[in-house]
């Protein structure tokens, strides 16, 4: 029977992580009521330096609270172990006598527990829950924290949309997505005619080419008189390479410890109007990065999602004694199921939007990609039809 | 008894500027069962060229629909009438034999009004309904748009500042406003300790300098180790002039009708990163344009913003047989009540916000700012305290 508890975050926060957080506490208290649960601060890097946070004497009331709260209460971190980080976080956790160690986030959280798993040598307990706006967890129908982040989107797009109605030009709005296209496809989730935008999406899973947008984008206006663009600041060109690599000079390009380049900034907003500006000449066009807000907006908190991932924790909790497992979100006969998936099927690798869920053209969704958005993102808004 | 009402729509959009056009619409139809009340598509532009909409036949369940659906359904124009396109106007409003002319909007429009009241010489009554997420008009304690919009950039900066105390950094958001900073210093309004970000609010109202910008955020980096940032689009240098007109060539500068400088893009965003980076090497730095999604987003539609606009639509029809005016919101015994003010009073006018709103720096809400926000912004969630 486990003693001691660790839990902690990693990676980009989300609206529900702390959702998944309190319910992982509020299991393991209930079930164990002698054990101690430590919450560690920044993730792995608070294992490491002793930084913990006694989460069996925090009030039922204040992890509720926390739970409701955006952003990961804990604090999160990107660091990547290597040998001698992944053995100091092992004597950290040896320190604190720690059974079962329980970490939230994605793909680089995923792998940061496999890397601990294989070093450990079965002396403790991995536990991997998921989150990630980026929804692109292999084993996961959808993750904890998407659904939020893309009514977000959806919302965001639909009143873009109306707004270029009134006054009409292009609008492109970038969307945070790396390698996954979802989120930025569920900016079209909550389109209702054949005109309403976003009339074209760009996501990372298709190659993206400046003259083909540009096309696409005239091609919009002659037909619209508007054009309502989402884009994912992962977009890749032909070659493979991030379109922010063929923008900005190389020794520019930011990088964290996972080698991942920083895709956001003022480099792929100026691409876009410049591309605009010179090929569409005195057409009113605005560029825009949603950045942040998507990801943790307190006023976009999805219920379903809040209570998705405090389920997530909690099931970690439950079937912790059954050893080492990623917790996934299964799809069956419509209904969210969780179920304990291997890690290493889960650890470091990215799930993508599949091809069948964009047209052809790869800039709206087809019938299967809205079918999936109708299913997770039931339309939440009656709008009225504008005159123009 | 009038027998013909024109309403319009200018300027920027509002998620709430429909309330005030079926306000309008449906007080005309109650009050005069038999007068035409038309819509002019894309504001004075749609009554130069014959473009109208029937109000009156519209269905009450479909005005219904359209005032709670965001951005003006009858469209918008930035266009200023000269002379001979103010006669084209008042030949287009002639020939639907106008009685009354109510056209909903801010500075701009307002002024459209004013020069349409004058051209006029008293044939036809011209009033104005306010509408605006600057805040700006003058005799108003508020404008219906801004406190849905200044929830919208309160809840905003509130969920940032949570993401940034997980993973710390810096972060600048941009926010609209072009001479007055209500929107960019409601992203204060919801601060709880003193901790709490936005840590630094940079508004029009005082001259911007990006030596005292980079001596502030170095400060709250070393006490806080993270800083959130709010600034208006529209900060000033000492000099009286944007300071993206320090940045921005004067022939790539961007002017409407009106001869306002486009404000935002990528420049000002380079601007900040560029003064981060150099100034602040290796600090996790993100500069963000909120851009368009604060002034019309569906789910941050507030319940006495709209209630607001709607009456003020439905005044400005209910006293219009007085004559020509400007409907304003005034604030009596912490109370909103409607009054008719003189346009002029109003026309092409900018109310910046009170001196005592800031603190002595600058960069902070005082007592005064504290107050107003706390009345027109009742706090809308309850948040638990992070770890970290």
């Amino acid at each position: 029977m486990p003693k001691t508890f660790v839990i902690a975050q990693g990676g980009g926060p989300t609206a529900v992580i702390n959702q998944t957080m309190v319910g992982a506490a509020l299991e393991a208290r209930k079930r164990y009521p002698k054990a101690r649960v430590l919450g560690a601060l920044h993730g792995v890097r608070g294992i490491r330096d002793g930084q913990f946070v006694e989460l069996h004497k925090v009030s039922k009331g204040d992890l509720k609270r926390i739970a409701a709260t955006p952003s990961a209460a804990l604090g999160s971190t990107r660091d990547k172990p290597d040998a001698a980080y992944t053995a100091q976080v092992l004597d950290g956790l040896k320190k604190v006598k720690a059974d079962v160690f329980i970490n939230i986030g994605g793909n680089d959280t995923s792998g940061t527990q496999q890397i601990l798993t294989d070093a450990a040598g079965g002396s403790m307990i991995f536990m991997h829950a998921p989150k990630t706006i980026d929804n692109d967890l292999m084993e996961n129908d959808h993750t904890p924290g998407f659904i939020s982040a893309a009514e977000f989107v959806a919302g965001a797009f639909k009143s873009v949309d109306l707004d270029f109605r009134a006054l009409p030009g292009i609008y492109v709005g970038i969307v945070m997505g790396r390698h996954a296209g979802f989120l930025t496809a569920a900016s079209a989730a909550w389109r209702e005619d054949k005109g309403d935008g976003p009339h074209l999406i760009y996501v990372p899973e298709r190659p993206f080419s400046t003259k083909q947008f540009i096309d696409d984008v005239k091609r919009t206006m002659a037909k619209h008189k508007r054009c309502v663009v989402a884009v994912s600041e992962g977009v890749t060109t032909a070659d493979g390479k991030a379109l922010v690599e063929s923008l900005v000079p190389a020794d520019r390009l930011e990088r964290d410890q996972h080698g991942n380049i920083k895709l956001s900034g003022s480099d792929l907003n100026r691409a876009f109007e410049m591309a605009l500006s010179e090929r569409l000449p005195g057409a009113r066009a605005r560029v825009d990065a949603l950045g942040y807000i998507p990801r943790g907006y307190i006023g976009a908190i999805n219920r379903t999602d809040a209570k998705e991932a405090f389920k997530a924790g909690a099931y970690a909790v439950a079937t912790a004694e059954k050893g080492g497992a990623s917790i996934a979100l299964k799809c069956e006969d419509g209904k969210t199921v969780l179920k304990r998936v291997p890690l290493a099927n889960v650890a470091a690798k990215t799930r993508h939007m599949p091809d069948n869920f964009l047209d052809k053209q790869g800039t709206q969704l087809a019938k299967n990609g809205k079918a999936y958005f109708e299913r997770l993102l039931p339309r939440r808004f009656e709008t009225g039809k504008p005159f123009v």
